[in-house]
């Protein structure tokens, strides 16, 4: 079932490209476009079918029925600038960035029809050669409405990520950023951070426990200092909550309080387990 | 090619009942004898063929050629007080306890065949149920042998871990101590204390990150408390090391210092990526 005749992508990494890819698989839409800044990702986009045409400048966004803005997040606002003017009426713009306080409060003033996605299915493994298209199986997008935002585009994009495979939930931007500062930036940001404080000479000495914990910490450095930089005052808050839980941590271990590693360790269990 | 005749493993859950998984499936050992405190798991144990007799008592080691100690590091030293006097003169004891410094000196004094070992190929998953006998392939296995330990011996246990296809590294047993406390106790520790961080309202928009990060927050409660309390000054030092990089994280996102925060993520990336 056809959702949208022509779909602009700007950005064709691991995100962008998986959505043409699935749009095309699925046949959500009559075309897709493709652009990057990177000549190599778009040609290889269009190579494993991610899109059907390579878009030459941002003016193939002229008759598009839907545009995405997948490029990182600090080109977003910027990008939207470029083509702002350039839009059919009905024409409606989302981005797939990963904090959308900023973003949604700018676009939202410029563009009557935009509505602000995140979709929970990023990787450490950036770029189009890793992109598949069942990334969004299962998985859960967030939609950011706010009191302005179009109610029948809203329908349409909810349809859209429905149709992708994700399951919508729809929370403010705020909430977005206050939830994703403790379930994401906050893993990144103590994974980047328990690979620092290893020495090298234990390293050769790891198990899978360390591999895990940080594996995100291989993840795009210019993508993450943008995120940590965008959500600044939550993700502060966030570190509060962990250096809060890590002190009462260290101190049962000081004490050699054995009842209370127990409860932590407990709780923890508990936790994991609701997590799924 | 037969490395032992007779073999009792003491604590058949995942790593001891994937050693005899391992040894039955190599033809490494004659016979293979399975004891465990809970009776559900030596009688699945046997029923999966990870042992080929379920040992009554402790008497079962009377004649046997290798005796694992496969129970949580607190029960170790316990169980093999109680065998103290029953083996043969030329049996081999080895344990795979998580911490290694209190063990090897106390089992050393009163066993003259002791090889303190510990394969790196646990998991959060633990018990029977979740064995396999091919965990220990491209793993490691250290071996932490002190002044007095028998040569003989040694090399024994050096071909016995390489059979099971485990890559053999020897270190002391204060080295290991303090390289497990940065690589594995360090990682349990955050991965409990970032999971009890996280709210619950916010733990429905979680995405991979997450999940990797806090995957061995579900690991045994038992055996952490006893392992983190065993191994206290290491993991101190090493939570110690962790709380400075976070500092060091915390205060660049304070002062929007994008240079630094680029420099901690790129410095992250390339450990990373050391670490395969």
């Amino acid at each position: 079932m056809k959702i949208f005749n022509k779909v602009v992508i700007i950005g064709t990494g691991l995100i962008g490209g998986s959505i043409g890819l699935t749009l095309r698989k699925k046949h959500l839409a009559g075309v897709v476009f493709g652009l990057s800044f990177h000549q190599k990702n778009v040609k290889l986009a269009k190579k494993i079918g991610a899109i059907d045409v390579i878009g030459k400048d941002l003016n193939v966004v002229q008759d598009a029925d839907l545009v995405i803005l997948a490029a990182p997040v600090d080109s977003i606002i910027d990008i939207a600038s470029k083509i702002k003017g350039k839009l059919k009426k009905d024409c409606i713009l989302i981005d797939v960035g990963s904090t959308k306080e900023k973003i949604v409060s700018e676009l939202s003033l410029k563009f009557s029809n935009f509505i602000g996605c995140h979709p929970l299915a990023g990787s450490e493994k950036r770029g189009v050669a890793n992109l598949g298209g069942d990334i969004f199986n299962d998985s859960v997008c967030i939609i950011t409405p706010i009191k302005s935002t179009n109610q029948k585009a809203l329908n349409k994009i909810k349809l859209f990520w429905t149709k992708l495979g994700a399951k919508v939930v729809m929370i403010s931007p705020k909430e977005h950023d206050q939830a994703l500062a403790h379930t994401s930036h906050l893993p990144h940001a103590i994974a980047f951070t328990l690979i620092n404080a290893i020495s090298d000479k234990f390293l050769s000495l790891s198990s899978n426990s360390l591999r895990d914990t940080t594996r995100i910490s291989g993840s795009n450095v210019l993508l993450w200092s943008q995120i940590f930089l965008t959500n600044r005052d939550n993700l502060l808050s966030a570190i509060f909550s962990f250096r809060k839980q890590f002190a009462a941590l260290e101190l049962a271990l000081k004490n050699r309080d054995k009842k209370l590693l127990t409860k932590i360790i407990k709780n923890a269990n508990k936790k994991r387990e609701r997590l799924g």
